[in-house]
């Protein structure tokens, strides 16, 4: 089920078409996601979103596999089963081993265990933690 | 406010002051944080917890920095506060620079924004994806 | 998959038809949906259910559409995927348009990034803010 | 900070003031606490979620100090501080027991874990669990 | 989809077999459901997480049904189908009427509701629920 | 508490001064509020978020008042105080009446108890809603 149709490459307006030239560029892949097919509805979201994500992924301090490995984290949290799925993929592909893997999912596990634990026992922020 | 109070040292029962050592002589440091001190109310758990902790956050495959800002992604996606300010205080303890905690954060807004795209959007995971 | 088995017409209690009678009426329709099935089991959560709804969703201070737009919000935040594709069906038969559908995604997708942008920075409401 | 000003008694409508009466009447105690005060600006969500409220924790097939305890499981997923003071306030008040506590925080700090970890895993629902 | 495969009897490492065989021992069932066959890529989630699960829904202050009704609880706050499914089976397997089921649901209702509502109108807890 | 300091004026490099200068300039307000403050560490992310929202928020399809409802919908449901009370504010400022708002809050929650419901039940998506 979707709320909206996916684009074929030739049901693509100009703008959007502009967008997936970048994505295949950019991955150096002809193969384009089902979820800038479902966004192209929308040219101008469908940009910002790919410039976004092309920016923030990018090179910069954190390895790119790394950086997958949070999009996963955050991914899991908020229950998005594509996003779980597609980036698992990009991290394997970006040299992800399984146990790395296996060990992100524990972390997630572990932090999903106590931040309910802390949030039901109210526990105030030590003033060590404190930024001044 | 908290559902229960914070223990000091001299109110622990001897389990929980057992775990208080262990997670000092791991730590190499005096200092145990409120979590633990509201934890402690329930011996068993506080064992448990402390014990996974130490396990899922060792030694492993990620480097201990990773780890901690992998765990800071989940906190921020739960909304935990505390959790945030002692696990980025962490990661900071360990090497983060304001750079990538920095990164991290960019990282985390743009997959809850492409999270809640996908979830609305409805979008199936592509055949790519599949594992098998 | 479900938890519960979806009640046909002929499966109703007395008490879940009268329901089904006031639904039909309400909307003008004999499309019953799944949901309404699914709850059919406890008449009482059923019959509390459907007034509340029809209550909260009904001529108010907000426009139909609007209103619908809103609930579409609210279930792309939880995940509630038979949510969303049920409420976005009744906004568009309200008369949301695709161009108002895409802005009401765009501003979820801002809302969640700057959402977890300010828990994970951790920021204090501003007095400018504050209710007297 | 809150977004709505607490009404004291003397500054409730008639409305208000009528569910106000049949709190304390239900809860034989004088005391009103702030979210009622808060919802007291509109009579009408007031008396419609009192009045479900009184229904679903009323009597019925589960004992009431159990229903507290749900409602707090609850609350902690959803991450309302609030709640999960008033509704812990209320399950002692109904006679639970601290170790009866601490159980329920290990069950939902368990549940988190492993419902983030299937999620993570993306585990099909086992048609054993299927219900016709 | 699923990020990893389901693992059969015949493909289980002999630590994730000890596990499996514990499973099936505590159950008295040589049914194990596709949770296990799914984390059993990494052995050593496996045990700690089985381990834990037994440690928590063992005997202890709360009786075995109203443990699986917590953890459905948070399960559907969560968004966990799968957990959702699984749990709802245990608990009826351990004894769940169908009328606790549905005052289950009319609970984890109505909690969702006042939770969002007291977070929207950003009630201060009331000093009469702070623990000394 | 916060996870990071919040510039003053001062402070700031001249990549986020500029991105304050636009933000007084769209807003025709010399208040620029603590977000943008935490986010100024980070010009880059700073930058990048306010062109977004300006894009987002800005002039489309929906009316200022409504985009501003939707905001504050989507943060009630990701716990996220700060933007509750900054884009209640917001809303207020533009037109938002005590009742629109008071309407906003009961569509928020019995959203939030039928997204949970529908969750609990597994109801699956009515071919009626399929969109093609």
């Amino acid at each position: 089920m979707a709320t909206v149709t996916l684009l074929a490459d030739d049901e693509l307006s100009d703008e959007a078409r502009a967008v997936f030239d970048d994505i295949r560029a950019t991955r150096k892949s002809d193969f384009v996601n089902n979820f800038w097919r479902a966004l192209a509805h929308d040219p101008v979201t469908l940009k910002r979103t790919w410039e976004s994500i092309k920016a923030v992924m990018g090179p910069g301090a954190l390895d790119p596999k790394m950086k997958e490995m949070l999009y996963i984290a955050v991914s899991i949290a908020h229950g998005c089963s594509y996003c779980i799925h597609s980036h698992t993929a990009s991290a394997r592909a970006k040299g992800m081993s399984e146990a790395e893997f296996h060990e992100l999912l524990a972390i997630v596990g572990m932090a999903s265990e106590t931040n309910r634990l802390v949030t039901a026992l109210g526990v105030e922020v030590d003033a060590e933690y404190e930024v001044r």
